[in-house]
This record gives structure tokens, C-alpha cells and sequence, in this order.
């Protein structure tokens, strides 16, 4: 086979590969990931690249445009390499972190996590339901007393004693590793030890035994791994405190942008290998920017616990997910033993833990369980909704007597993927949007107040509903009015909400009739879901005592327009509440207490999965929902329209 | 530095060395176990080696005769590499596996495990006693319902409920290995699989899940490892059947005889490496020849139970022994957690399970352990005595109310090493001798009625106790007597048992007075550690209820000659029981039974320790016993002598 090299700029990586190789697949080769929502389908427009120099040949599409071919732009999933090439990736096409500093992070993040740690202060720690402090890993430092012909207990028992004195543990283990080393280092060190103890499935593991007093490092992650967006959260496991936060999209999105295209990825070659590899990655590099950041000894890192939707796990884990979309869906394991976070080669101590939140079914993963952990749905009185708006939409309805789940394919157009100039909730996000009724202008903010990017979930939420407003869409979507902002696209009509001479890119920022489609079936998705589960239970909203609302949305959701649209039912706005990434309180919840992680054990176990594809309802529930709000009125009474 | 090419006959193994090193080192080098009791000292004089060609120069000693140094004889240890040699190991200098064919084998040693499994049929199954079958690890053969929409339980959850219908298991451990493949091999076979599961502290592990019903073949190890003989034996766990049983010289006799030598070679550089394959190399040849005769796949050999003394546990999974000989003499470790076979080197199914069964102190191992828990000695109503006559000769003095031990250096003597013509109880180990009072003349019969090899524990008994009958030898141990039989050698006067024109090697079969003093060492103290312990608990021998002796003896043991001389105490014949290879019954009894496993936990928690060394009547004790059979006449009534 003739290969070619491939010069990736402004990286200057070069990767040899086989002639009529994709510029896509030589990309991942290179480790360089692109955006690729289809997962290489030439469909949503994600991958364009200029080819510098070489030849290639391309497939005809709709999306590349003369102008593009001109400026000699492709898409790199429909181009394949001909000779040695020279190719840029520009940065829209580039799946990166954020730009943003430490601080704007921070600040960006703050409200969503101290929403979650109110309900962590203000519900669990009422009467009995406050969790102890007793994290996954801890650390005892031991002055052993030195044996003495009368007292010659062997080096391990002598440990095994003075840990005892600590804790009643019943079972301690201990590898062979620790075991070797363990003569040596007790009479090189004077037998002042530190010994690290992590949980491990009923049991209690010797993870590391240290030289002098160590207690003082001992750090923790939790993650939260969504299809779209990673979040991770550097924890000082001793005081509780959170030390940083991180957010980035899942480099798996360059296979595809939701789990089914992600299972079919898996099956090709070395298709379990990349999505593996993309989200140890991922997660990999949001802990070197914690610990860099923070000053933290990557070795002084000793655990995490991580939730996730199930096909995120078992890519984590390079579990095979194939028949997770093969009926009757079932997952490998929704129940995973404690790992070394080696196994899944995220680099941490070496011999530090892994733990994942345990899922429900193959459609409600740990996420859900830790949302439900989180929110403390599971301890209420009067049955509550809770909502996870991510690319799978995750209801859980509920109290203290039952807790039913179910998964609507939302896919991940609120996450800002998907959609035309979707962006995550980041740095130069446009997230409020006013439109006047007269002339169609429009007003924005953006995260940061930086320059325009593109426009996130709470962003398309408001645009939607100013659109309806001003008479630029009606009830199904589609472009109505006239004006110099509404053009034809390739796409249908599209509005543009930021011209080129204002953004980052110098590109508009638009929303067009596919984009609004694709947010429709989204919002659809979610509350037929939530509609079809209501009433699977016999009750209706008005029954629902809160609502809970989880996701990358931002801390700027609207509510009233949210129900505008119909994404929401319309009940008493004071039921709705905002608790940001519960998944990722939910890990950290697990991080820090045994009493959260068996619990979340206990709830993976409680909660019943719904499977809405065999309810006969919920064909025609969802098409009802596919109008601004709904084509029956009546369920949105306090909604009032202009149009 | 200079390198030279030493080759090896008639291995033709040729390896590079430096110049100066010695031929001991060098045959190390090359994977040859060399005999070298004394540790490459220069003192037993087992490594002669013929150098064929080549230049050495050679440390003068006693040993090589001016005969010797004519057939270009010298000993390995002390000679050292000038140029470039070609090197003949005779067969006696090598400590090799025994060449008795599988079914001579199984006969010498048919009449001790027979012993040893009268106890566990006798003793062991009165009663509530009766260890219940429930091996280290089963084999369980699920049919598994296929999922449907309505029972969509995970695969692994899937395989824990069929589990847990057939026990109750409160935790099951799987590792990602096992759980990764899970989801293909149970489509691919039908869900027809077969789970081993193993014990491994307190919780359950599913070591293997293999396709269809494999549970026909689930084998397991007992191991024995000796100082100076390991001992296997591959047993089917499913019936308790033991397929076949092998013994072979424990490699490391090449770095010393006894385990002070060993803890001193393991400080030399790559010292603890040589020692940790010399035993991990014995031990997979026995199971290799094990597996082989017995046509057993080695994947289907799941799990081995070893009892050893400390060091060679501690040697065998590569702990450093260094503190056990330093006061206050303390072991890395008395109880192991359970390990994979894998991390010791031995070389069984990859995941297979490796057990040791708990010790009690530096010098009192698991072998002990292992004896207390097959000789039943612990749920007896009245005192008894263990004594394991090995290199190490340990001894428990208790009942169902208490339990003491002891160890005494009783040196290898006993097992045919460290005296000139020693040799283990095997094929043609001269076990019994009568000498004529009037001519001297000897009349012996060997083990398999070959040609003499050597003498074997039991035949040193018979030969000191005929020896003193007739009056070769006083009390004291000196030769007296003059025939054509005695003659001066370089280690006093020695009296020639068979001349060698009828040995195997051609060279005569002697004793002389250095190894009649070893013989008389050795005795001694195993028979003043007995009396020092009856002593420390306020008894004396009349109220030992029953004597048990265990050890490498062979069935022939004579006990009137072993009282004779003052080996064992002058007690009624009647009490003293052969219970054969404790250690490796209890071993056994451990991989067969899950309340053996824990009883034997609880027996070395349990038994007391006692050191003799502080003891200030111990060396007073033992300079008695240093005469056939003491000094104290009063205290063998029964003993008549004809000098």
C-alpha cells in the first residue's frame, strides 16, 4: 500500500498513512482531535480544513461551498489523501479546551457548583441524613513501636494492629507490592510511616504505604463524563475543599456526537481503542491543568470516582458497548468493581482508585444515579422531577417511596453540538439574547463579555423564544418573516444573530431551519419524556412538588422562556430549581463519604428504568411536542403569544 | 573487565563470565543447581566439578584429595575462572529430581499420605469436625436465561444473580480483565459459561469465566517447601483425589543448607533473585512433571495452597528475609494475603490463586501451621507433641486449651545433607542397617532395592544405633573400634557402610566422626527443644499423651533405634504416631476446605511462641544431649547398651 506523509499545522505533526486514507482518520493518528458530531458522515460541517499543498480527491457535499473550494477548504471526513500533504486545522474545527483563565472558570462555574453544595449543606445535613467525612481514600500516619523480643509481631501485622486501633476494620488487604517494600522502608524511616486506605468492594486496601507523615497530600478527583462535555474537580480530600475545577468537551466527539454513533464507531478496527483513548485523554489532560494549577503532586492523587452514562463507562473502561444498542440493550456491567484508575490509563498514582457510580440500565447510567443522589429527590415526601438536559436527556421521577428513570435521545443541541453555532457554555458563549419586535435587531451577552463565539444552550433557549416573540418563526419552526438578517442557507432559511465583523471567527453567527429542527426534536425529546413518565405514574405536573434541572445550561436559564418554547411543562415557576452538574456533585458526594457511595448503590438498585420506545403513547406524545410549545395549548395556560 | 566462555557438560550450556569468578557462579549463571550445603563456603564439599579444559586457580582446602586433583577434580566454589572452560557436573554434584519412576514414587510415598490421610479421615470427621468439601477454588457451570426487555439485567449482574442462587456470596470481586471479555464470550457460547470462583480474603473473586461446562477440570496444588525438599502434589478438587505426588531438592541448596546461609545470599547483589528462582524454578518443574504424567492442561490448574518455614515463604514471593535473622527477629510478614501464582513465578493458569498458609513467628512457619492443623493435635484433651524433624526442627507441645512452639537448628543431617554420603529417602537411599557385632559386617536394604546412592534420614538412625550396639562408636560418638572398615579420612576416623564396587557412584559409603558429630547436633537438639518446652509448661514426657513425627524420615523409622539415640524421648512405644509430611497434608487440607483455610488462620494466631535462646536452661539442656543417647542415663530407663 502506497503510504503518504501528512503535515498537520500550525502543529507541524506529521503522520505517515495509506494512500485514500480519510484527512479525518490521519488526524486521529496524529492525536490531533477534530470536531466531528456525524462521526464522519459529511454531514453536520464540522471538519472543514485548508489543504495547504498536495492532492486530494473529495466527495461532493452540500456544505462546502464554492467560495470554501476557492480558499481551498474541505471537509476532512470526505477527503482522502492522494499525496503528501500539508494540512491546516484551524481552531473552529479543533475539538480544545477552553480558553478561559483559571479565574473566569472559576467564576463561570461558581454559581452551578454552589447550587450543588447548597443542596449538599442545606439537605444532607438535616437531622440523620448528614454523610459523614470518610472519603474513598484516606490517609493514617503511624509511629509503629519498634518490636522488641516480647513484642516481635511480624512488620505487616504490627501495621495491620496499629491501623486497627484507628478503625474496627474487618478486612484488610494488602498486595504484594506494598508487602516487599515494607521491611525496608519501616527500619529506613524509623517505623513513622503514612498509610494510605481506600475502599475496595466491602474491603479495606493497603493503596500505599509511605515514608514519614504524608497525611497532609491527599487528593481526590470526581468526574463527570458526559457524551459532549468532560468536568473534573481537584478535591483536597483532608478538608473537603475544592481546589479547581475543569471543563472540555469529550475528544470522543470527534467519532460522532451521541452514544449510538459512538457504538457503531467502537465496532469498526481500532475503534475501541480511539474513543478509549479520547477520553482517557480528555480526562487525562483536565488533570494535568488541575494539578499544574493547584501545585498538587500528580502522585499525591490517590482516587476518583467517576459518573457517567453508561456507554461513557464502558468506553472509559474499553468495555466493548456493542450490545448496549442491540436489543434488549443490555451493558456489560452497570455495577463496576473499585479499579486501579491505571486500568483505564488515567494517570494518576499508580496505584490509585477508580470508582464508577453505578448505572441503572444502559440508557440511565451513573450520572442519573448521582444526580438523584445529589438533587435528594430520594428522601422527599411528594414526587419530584429531575431533569438532566444533557446529549441524553435523563428523567428521574420520584421521592422516598419509588424513583422511575427514563432516557429521551435529545441529542446534544443544548450542549451547543450539532447546531450551526452551537458552543458550549464558555468564554465568548452568547447566552442572553433580546430581538426587537420591529427591526429584528438584536442584543446580546456573551460569558466573559468576550466576543461573540457562537451561542449556548441558555442562549438558543432565549433565541428561540424572542424568535417566536417577534413573529420570526410560528409554532413549527419554520422562517416566516423578512428581513436583512434572514437569508437562504443550505440549511433552509437561516437569522443572523451576529454578522462576521462582530465575532471571534469573522464568521455570522446564524441559526437556521435545521438548527431549529434539530432543537425542536431536542426540547420535544425531553418533555414528552417527562409528560409520557408523569403519566406512566398516574399523576400529572401539578402534582410534582420541584423540578429539578441539571446541565451544562449556565446559571442564565430563563424559565419562563424555556416553557415559552415548551422545553419546560408550565407549573409554578417556584418549583423549578437549578442545581448545575448534579452528576458531578454526586461524584464528589461519593469522593467524600462512604455513606454517599453506598447509598448510590442503593439507589442504582431502587430506581426502575421506564423504556419509553415500548409505551405506544410516546410516538404521539413527542410529535404533539414538536410545536412551540406544543400543539395542545391547554397544557401551557400561562403562556401568551404576540404572533 | 575480561569475559570468558565457560561451557557446561553434558548440559552444553555455555555461558559469559568475568574473570575471578567462581564455577559455582558461573553454573548459577547458566541455570545449574550445583549442591553447596555450606553455601559456596568450601566446607561440605558437594560441588566437586571436573575441569576438561581450561585454565583455573583454586583456594587450597581438605577436601580434594591429591587423587582428586589428578582427575582434574575441584571444588566449584572455591575455584575461579582464568580463560575460557569446558566443565563436566557429574551427576552427584547436582541437585536434581529424584529419578524414581511416577509409580516407585507413589509407593515410597503411598504409606505416609496414607498416614496423613488416616488423620483426616479419623480425627478430622468425628463429629462436628467434619471439614465440609468447599475447595479454594470451584468451578460453577451457569446456563444463564438470555435477556429480554423485561429482564434486561446487566452481564455481569446477570452471571452474580445465577451465582448467588447456588450460595449466598456477601461480596464478588471481578477484575476488568475478566469483565471485559464478558459480554462476547456470553453471546458467542450461548450463555452457557462456567465461573471459577476463588476465596480470597473474605470475599468471593471470579478468577475465570470460560466457555460451555468446564467444570470436569478444576485442579489444584499442596506444596510442601522444605529448606532442603519441596514437596507437590496435583490433586482434583472436585473429587479431593490426589493424582500424583512428587518430591525434588530444593534448588536453593545451592546457595546454603539452612535458612541462616539463605538470608545471608539473599543480601548479595541479585542474592534474593537467585533464591527466589532457584525455588519458583523447583516448584515449576514438579508441577510441570506433575501435569505431564497426570494429563492435566496447566490452565486447568486454578489455585495452590504452599506451607513453608518463613524464610522460604518470604523467599518465594520475593519478600526480602534480612530482619529474620537480626534481633528481635521479625518477619515481613506471618499471614499473606492471597496472591496470583503469577506474582510469585510460578507457573500455573495466569490468574490462578496462590495461598500460604499463616506462620507464627521468624522461625515457626506455616509448615507448622500446617502441622497442628493435619496432626489434629489441637483438639486433643491431653498435651502432645508435634515434631517435624527438618532442617528446621519444629516442635508443638498443646491440646484443645493451648499451644506452644518451638524451633530448633537441627541442621539437614536428618535429611541426608550435610553428611558425606546423606542423601534424601529415595531410590536407593540405603533406610535400614544391621551391623554384626563380631565381624562389623553390614547388611543394609535401600529404598526400591536399587544400588546404593547414600543414606537417608532413617538409615542414619539405624546406623548410629547399630553402631554404638556394636561398639564402633562410644557415647560420646568417637570410633573405637579398629576393622578393615575404619580407616583416617580428612574429617576424623570413618567407618565405610558399602564399598564401591557395589554403589551406584563407585565411590564408597562412609560415615565419619565430623558426620557423626553433625548427626549427634542435630538430635540433640531436637530432643532438649522438646524437653525445654515440656519443662516451661510444668510437665515432663510422662504426660504427653501422644508423640507425633513428622518429617522426611520415610515409614521405616525405627523407633527403638531413635530412642536409642536420644533422639526421641524414652516414652511408651505406643504413643509415638508417623504422621509422614504434615505440612503437605495441611496444605492439602487447606486448598480442600474453606473451614480449614480458617481454622488454620486461627491456629496460628493461637499458638505461642517460645524462644528457646532466652531460655538460660536450654544450653545446659542441650550440652547434655549431646551423648547417645545423654548424659543422663536416669532419663532413658528402657535403653540397654552392650558397651
Amino acid at each position: 500500500m502506497q503510504k503518504f506523509q501528512v503535515t498537520f499545522l500550525p502543529d507541524n505533526l506529521t503522520v505517515s498513512v495509506d494512500k485514500d486514507k480519510t484527512i479525518l482518520s490521519a488526524a486521529i493518528s496524529a492525536g490531533i482531535y477534530i470536531n466531528s458530531t456525524c462521526g464522519g458522515d459529511g454531514i453536520c460541517g464540522k471538519c472543514r480544513v485548508v489543504v495547504n499543498k498536495g492532492e486530494v480527491t473529495s466527495q461532493p457535499n452540500g456544505i462546502i461551498t464554492a467560495l470554501d473550494k476557492k480558499a481551498n477548504i474541505y471537509l476532512a471526513c470526505l477527503t482522502s489523501i492522494q499525496s503528501d500533504l500539508e494540512v491546516i486545522i484551524p481552531e473552529s474545527s479543533r475539538l480544545n479546551f477552553d480558553k478561559l483563565t483559571p479565574g473566569e472558570l472559576e467564576e463561570r462555574l461558581s454559581g452551578l457548583y454552589s447550587k450543588a453544595e447548597d443542596i449538599w449543606t442545606q439537605d444532607e445535613k438535616i437531622g440523620e441524613k448528614v454523610f459523614k467525612h470518610s472519603p474513598f481514600v484516606t490517609k493514617i500516619y503511624l509511629d509503629l513501636p519498634k518490636p522488641t523480643l516480647e513484642d516481635n509481631l511480624s512488620d505487616l501485622e504490627r501495621l495491620y494492629r496499629a491501623l486497627r486501633r484507628f478503625e474496627a476494620f474487618p478486612v484488610i488487604q494488602t498486595g504484594l507490592f506494598n508487602i516487599r517494600q515494607l521491611g525496608q522502608l519501616l527500619r529506613d524511616y524509623e517505623w513513622k510511616v503514612t498509610v494510605t486506605l481506600g475502599k475496595r468492594n466491602n474491603t479495606v486496601e493497603i493503596v500505599l504505604i509511605e515514608p514519614k507523615d504524608t497525611t497532609g497530600n491527599n487528593f481526590g478527583l470526581s468526574f463527570d463524563i458526559g457524551t459532549t462535555t468532560i468536568s473534573g474537580q481537584l478535591i483536597n480530600l483532608n478538608s473537603n475543599k475544592i481546589l479547581g475545577t475543569k471543563a472540555a468537551y469529550n475528544q470522543q466527539a470527534a467519532f460522532g456526537g451521541d452514544v449510538i454513533t459512538r457504538i457503531v464507531h467502537a465496532a469498526k478496527p481500532d475503534g475501541l481503542k480511539h474513543l478509549h483513548n479520547a477520553v482517557s485523554d480528555t480526562m487525562n489532560q483536565i488533570i494535568r491543568e488541575l494539578v499544574l494549577e493547584h501545585n498538587v503532586d500528580l502522585n499525591d492523587v490517590n482516587c476518583m470516582v467517576c459518573s457517567g452514562n453508561t456507554t461513557m463507562i464502558h468506553l472509559l473502561l474499553n468495555m466493548d458497548p456493542a450490545h448496549i444498542r442491540r436489543e434488549p440493550y443490555v451493558a456489560t456491567a452497570n455495577f463496576l468493581p473499585v479499579l486501579r484508575a491505571a486500568e483505564a490509563d488515567i494517570n494518576i498514582n499508580s496505584r490509585g482508585l477508580l470508582y464508577c457510580v453505578p448505572g441503572v440500565s444502559s440508557y440511565v447510567g451513573g450520572d442519573t444515579t448521582s444526580g438523584v443522589l445529589s438533587s435528594g429527590i430520594y428522601q422527599k415526601d411528594q414526587p419530584c422531577i429531575l431533569i438532566d438536559i444533557g446529549t441524553n436527556g435523563e428523567i428521574v421521577l420520584g421521592n422516598k417511596e419509588f424513583l422511575v428513570a427514563c432516557a429521551a435521545s435529545a441529542g446534544p443541541a443544548f450542549e451547543g453540538s450539532g447546531v450551526t453555532s452551537g458552543m458550549r457554555a464558555s468564554s465568548g458563549a452568547i447566552q442572553k439574547i433580546s430581538i426587537n419586535k420591529g427591526d429584528f435587531n438584536v442584543k446580546y451577552s456573551t460569558i466573559g463579555d468576550k466576543k461573540p463565539c457562537g451561542i449556548c444552550g441558555s442562549g438558543y433557549i432565549d433565541l428561540l423564544s424572542e424568535m417566536l416573540d417577534a413573529g420570526i418563526i410560528d409554532k413549527s419552526g419554520k422562517i416566516k418573516a423578512e428581513c436583512s438578517r434572514i437569508r437562504q442557507s443550505d440549511s433552509g432559511l437561516e437569522f443572523v444573530i451576529c454578522f462576521g465583523n462582530k465575532t471571534e471567527s469573522g464568521r455570522d453567527i446564524v441559526i437556521n431551519e435545521a438548527d431549529i429542527e434539530n432543537l425542536k426534536r431536542s426540547k420535544g425529546a425531553i418533555y414528552s419524556a417527562a409528560s409520557i413518565l408523569v403519566k406512566h405514574l398516574g399523576l400529572d405536573f401539578t402534582c410534582i412538588h420541584k423540578f429539578y434541572i441539571a446541565g451544562g445550561f449556565g446559571t442564565y436559564l430563563d424559565i419562563d422562556k424555556a416553557i415559552k418554547i415548551g422545553l419546560l411543562p408550565d407549573m409554578e415557576r417556584s418549583k423549578f430549581v437549578f442545581i448545575g452538574n448534579s452528576s458531578l456533585a454526586g461524584s464528589r458526594q461519593v469522593l467524600l463519604s462512604a455513606q454517599a457511595m453506598s447509598l448510590a448503590d442503593k439507589l442504582a438498585s431502587k430506581i426502575t428504568y421506564f423504556e419509553l420506545s415500548v409505551d405506544p403513547a410516546y410516538m404521539e406524545e413527542y410529535s404533539q411536542a414538536l410545536f412551540f410549545p406544543h400543539t395542545d395549548l391547554a397544557k401551557f395556560p400561562t403562556v401568551k403569544f404576540n404572533g
